[in-house]
């Protein structure tokens, strides 16, 4: 088996790139979102570390048809607050994962490389329907319909929380610290959007102290 | 039913959206694809012709990572003959309408149009795997978990002939010889390439004439 990870430089994606057993290529995707500069910077640190290609894909044209979300468009803010609330929705990219999963299948193909890892976790399903273990399951069977069985995906994430990926990471000696969570962009990570929230929490069931810097402690 | 055409500038995708019963939005895609600048142009005209909004996405970026096909990597030439001879699998883009189809869902779903249209056709199937019904199957369901039931995928041609869409198109006043097939890309289209090949047939099977300027007639 050889390995695609779709690298965002966030944790979750770290750790799948840490304990991935053959990836040849770490792949990032710019699609205009509001922490691009640091997530990409922090994903580019992981695939030098762990010695994977890396490749950042430009799909800001992409974005830039997407209006009206808290990421892609510069008008609508991030909001505060726990990573599952109602309010999070305003967070949801149309289809994001669909579209990088078979963006990513295409280029695996294309390499030669058989699976294509995405990174997500139980955590995500409450806010992001293209989360859930059903969307992957549907996803595989249209990757594996269009390359001919070529190219499948894998989710080693699907059913554990956030908490036992840093756990995973922490075990296997991956930089957990040098991750990029926040959506908000800033020179720091907030501390207090969705996703900060859920990564503090996650280093905090973990039992790991978490050397984040933090715009708010 | 609003709809989002996914729109080549070819015959297929110009008679799906010559014939759609609430067209919005004609979505084309720039890949880095060989015959771009024609093919996009006819698309332009086609959409404005029938006064929906266009868009070209650009997915070069894409494009770049995928070497070794003839359509995006310059140093492999497009070869001449029947649309499904064997030698036509060099003109396949990995995993290429899934990717355009889960884009296309996540540009419909943010902006509140409720079907994008493919004009995958039957001819497309022997050397085209994601051009298939199963594929299609798989893809919808994808796109309606990812969605959340908000955005369907539509495969009006899935059982046509080419044959039988240039009839339809023709019937409807889809105006046929404003639409580009050739892959290679030249000042007029060659009638030797695959597409051109399977062009050619099509008017033919019809009994509509031709009346593409080829550069072999």
């Amino acid at each position: 088996m050889t390995q695609l990870i779709l690298l965002s430089g966030g944790l979750d994606s770290s750790v799948a790139l840490g304990t991935a057993s053959e990836p040849r290529i770490a792949l990032s995707v710019n699609y205009g979102q509001r922490h691009r500069a640091s997530e990409l910077k922090a994903a580019e640190r992981m695939a030098a570390l762990y010695e994977v290609e890396h490749y950042v894909l430009d799909l800001t044209s992409w974005g830039a048809l997407l209006p009206g979300g808290s990421l892609t468009d510069g008008g609508v803010e991030v909001p505060d607050g726990m990573y599952d609330a109602p309010s999070m929705a305003i967070t949801v990219v149309p289809n994001r994962n669909a579209t990088l999963l078979m963006a990513a299948v295409g280029v695996a193909q294309a390499h030669g490389i058989d699976t294509v890892v995405t990174a997500v976790h139980a955590g995500d399903h409450t806010i992001y329907a293209d989360c859930r273990p059903d969307f992957i399951k549907a996803a595989r069977t249209t990757a594996k319909l269009a390359t001919e069985g070529a190219v499948d995906i894998s989710a080693p994430f699907i059913k554990m929380s956030k908490g036992d990926i840093a756990k995973l990471g922490f075990k296997h000696g991956v930089p957990l610290y040098a991750t990029w969570s926040c959506y908000k962009g800033g020179a720091i990570q907030c501390g207090t959007c969705g996703t900060c929230t859920e990564r503090r929490e996650a280093f905090s069931d973990a039992g790991i102290s978490d050397p984040t810097p933090y715009l708010v402690p």
